[in-house]
């Protein structure tokens, strides 16, 4: 019988789970993902640790009560570890982890596509809702 | 002077946008195309134009409601295409148009990311789970 890679594994296990269907687990974690503070705060974490304020600084449209939520799920889903050095004030780090960095390039490119075709998407808008008001 | 191609014109401009800033209109582009059923709509209409109801069996999770609204946004967005046609009863079918063919693969690939990784995040919430119920 031929070795398995991990991948390959991978690929196999991938074919029981099916985002489609309402009650497969992807579904709910395919939801939780889908959210673009998920993506902000991947996203600047790609260039390695930085501390809550930082992460404030960085993201000036994200609120506390916000951030410090999407911090904790992201931390309960593995996707981003929190390291507490006891000074004083007390230091509180979060970085990527390695199954975090496997989602970076999908949340980067999220953001991108954004940043790229948000004038197209302008365009359309602006079509769209002259049609709309053309036939009213 | 160098003439610019589309590509570069475009990732010059993309400079301008920056969808980490709340009053950048990209945020919330960014926020609208974060939502599954936006995947799942769109990879739903990777193999070609689906009827409405077509796609409700594709989705089994989805209700008539959030698809209406769905498929409603993404036309106005201009990633969609709605064509009627004056048939008994009225047929309606949707189609992928050129800008919703580039954020596709973006789609496509969170949706794969979370039916690849449903099982290490599963793992991650119950070390999560157990450290947080060990130290109350």
């Amino acid at each position: 019988m031929a070795t398995q890679t991990a991948v390959q594994r991978r690929q196999l296990d991938a074919v029981a789970y099916n985002a489609f269907l309402r009650d497969c687990p992807t579904q709910k974690l395919l939801d939780r993902i889908s959210d673009k503070w998920v993506s902000l705060v991947l996203v600047a974490l790609a260039g390695g640790s930085q501390r809550y304020s930082e992460l404030l600084r960085t993201m000036p449209g994200v609120s506390q009560k916000m951030l410090t939520q999407t911090l904790r799920s992201l931390e309960r889903d593995g996707l981003v570890s929190r390291r507490v050095t006891a000074s004083v004030p007390v230091r509180v780090d979060y970085e990527l982890t390695e199954l975090g960095t496997t989602l970076l390039p999908v949340m980067r490119a999220i953001k991108d596509w954004a940043e790229c075709y948000i004038e197209d998407v302008d365009a359309a808008r602006e079509r769209y809702d002259s049609q709309v008001n053309a036939s009213v």
